[in-house]
């Protein structure tokens, strides 16, 4: 009986509250979790990385809410993703799309069941009045095809993977930059074998050339103001620094192009 | 066995915390989940607006816990407000006082059995020391009249609704400011009708003139940089942007004058 | 079946929703609550006092999990510390340290038994790896001893204590500055008894003098911008201003020195 949200409502305003409070009462007993609220507004790639982030650490059955919803109120369906472990609901506008490209029997379903929804539903939080209580239902056992019929056309973003130069060098970038100023790439072990690791990389981001690939953020060599590659802990390898911002020492943002030459 | 905190207590500090364990030492089995704790330091009246736009979206039987106290140790009274389906736990101070506009049933208690206190209450933190406490013996079953008598002069702010001047034009205010950046005003269906909606709007911002109502935030047409009114999901009229602050681009802040013109 | 967690995460990321997966994945049934995720990057002495100031407001057996842990994939030690009422979980690098010059009965356990970890521990986040899971093995009834041995040599901070000089004067700090801007110092009424206080005390705080010392923070007698010393709410002396921040009419910040005066 386990509920997480993701959204770009941030927490001063009433909007995370009334979101709970919906869910709670179409199931009381829920135990209501929260990933984060602080998604910058409207932006639906930096939220479907963090659900991608987060979601697999929770307990089977687990009703992930997401709502980064720019089209509240217009044409865009409100949607229920099923995978083998977890449900997923909130608009259809990408937002489970790094998450479908990684559990390829994840089915999707056009939320239409008008029972299941807040009795008067408003045009513009469809979080509180779609979206909680649909998690609410599905918590308390409602099967997917009662709360609408399946669909193969949801929204699909560009996948996350890197683009491969004609000489072989890996083209990718910044996803996202943590709290500590940790560099988070979208390359992944697919892209770059421990085999290629061991032999040496090499990564460009802007005029910076990196070398130095380490396994700890702080190893036995403390060597202060290095900047390295790392595994970080969602899989995607991270350029980072002991205990200092790799962002600032770089002076680089999320988008920032990082090539990898493999030798 | 809910219950909701809001405060003005940031989340910096220890203090949240403390307030949690509080009420679950006496109700263990609770479920306490954060409203806000981002209210403006001592702004009583951001706290009511945000209390007044979340409270009913929860079960019956949950106890709201609101704690914005500049007063805290001086001779404001603690206070119990109890509507037909919810409990309200705060300083007597105005907290609950647009809760109390709109729930005509309300009944106030002024909080006054030690026995349900924290056995040494100090003179800084009555969240933690009392009204924790008496929120977690409320989810126990405590009856109201065990842990006070009941009042009728507890302090009430001034009501939200709007003035109307001599030539029947609503004068209302931006009562708050969303993270999106939309106004709220303390303008309703009741002052405003749908019937008035459908003949046009004027609303007078400052040196600004607004003339669109909408029902969502993105339709069909959509006008970039575009101000708009739209009623918002706590049920008063909003001065909104498409994907946009309607805030920054009109230059106002919470307080601003708006005039409403009705044909 | 109650955990905390206090960590420097903040809450943009996904790491705080990571780590309470984890958890919830070994023990469904916990109910997991935030102390705070903004103790400022890697400052183990905040976190330290932050957890000291909040943990024993919680029910006996809560397992309270804290993660500041700058040395993460080092050999800094994952550490359990048990006192009478609580569970503590996190690096072995001070962040109990407080704690433990609380509750001189406190054991601590070097945690070894991998059985009780996630199955691939990353060298990044051990958080979710390592001290959620084994909080979870707590919760579910698990031994101390069952996750790895008792050790005396665990990281010990400075005591939090003031100095006193050889005249009698206390030589304090301020080791918090809250929200409101009040200054929270590291004098007790271990240091400062009532009697003391009577008589009349004088701090020094570079080259302000404050004499003036209050039970609450709002008296009959509202002096403004009247700084004064008052004892907080987690039992130490702390230095403030009604509806005021004494941080900044005064121009300190953490690590202030005060001294005072005993007559």
């Amino acid at each position: 009986m386990l509920a997480t949200l993701l959204t770009d409502f941030g927490t001063r305003d009433y909007y995370v509250g009334a979101l709970k409070g919906a869910l709670l009462s179409v199931s009381p007993r829920a135990q209501v979790v929260d990933l984060t609220h602080e998604i910058p507004a409207h932006d639906i790639t930096a939220g479907a990385f963090a659900l991608l982030a987060a979601y697999d650490a929770f307990p089977p059955r687990t009703v992930h809410v997401a709502v980064v919803d720019p089209g509240v109120g217009s044409a865009r369906r409100p949607l229920l993703v099923v995978t083998r472990d977890y449900f997923f609901v909130g608009p259809d506008n990408g937002l489970f799309s790094y998450v479908c490209d990684r559990e390829p029997g994840a089915r999707a379903f056009h939320l239409t069941n008008e029972s299941y929804f807040r009795p008067a539903v408003s045009s513009t939080f469809h979080g509180r009045d779609i979206f909680a209580p649909v998690a609410g239902a599905l918590l308390n056992g409602v099967a997917p095809a009662e709360l609408g019929a399946e669909i193969t056309d949801h929204v699909r973003l560009a996948p996350l993977a890197p683009a491969r130069a004609a000489d072989g060098t890996l083209v990718a970038y910044v996803m996202h930059i943590d709290r500590f100023g940790n560099c988070v790439t979208n390359i992944t072990r697919a892209e770059l074998p421990d085999e290629a690791c061991a032999r040496g990389i090499h990564l460009q981001v802007g005029a910076h050339h990196i070398r130095t690939f380490r396994r700890f953020f702080t190893e036995s060599e403390f060597v202060p103001r290095e900047i390295f590659a790392i595994w970080g802990s969602a899989g995607f390898l991270e350029i980072a620094a002991a205990r200092d911002s790799a962002a600032k020492m770089l002076g680089i943002g999320r988008g920032q192009q990082v090539l990898v030459n493999l030798s």
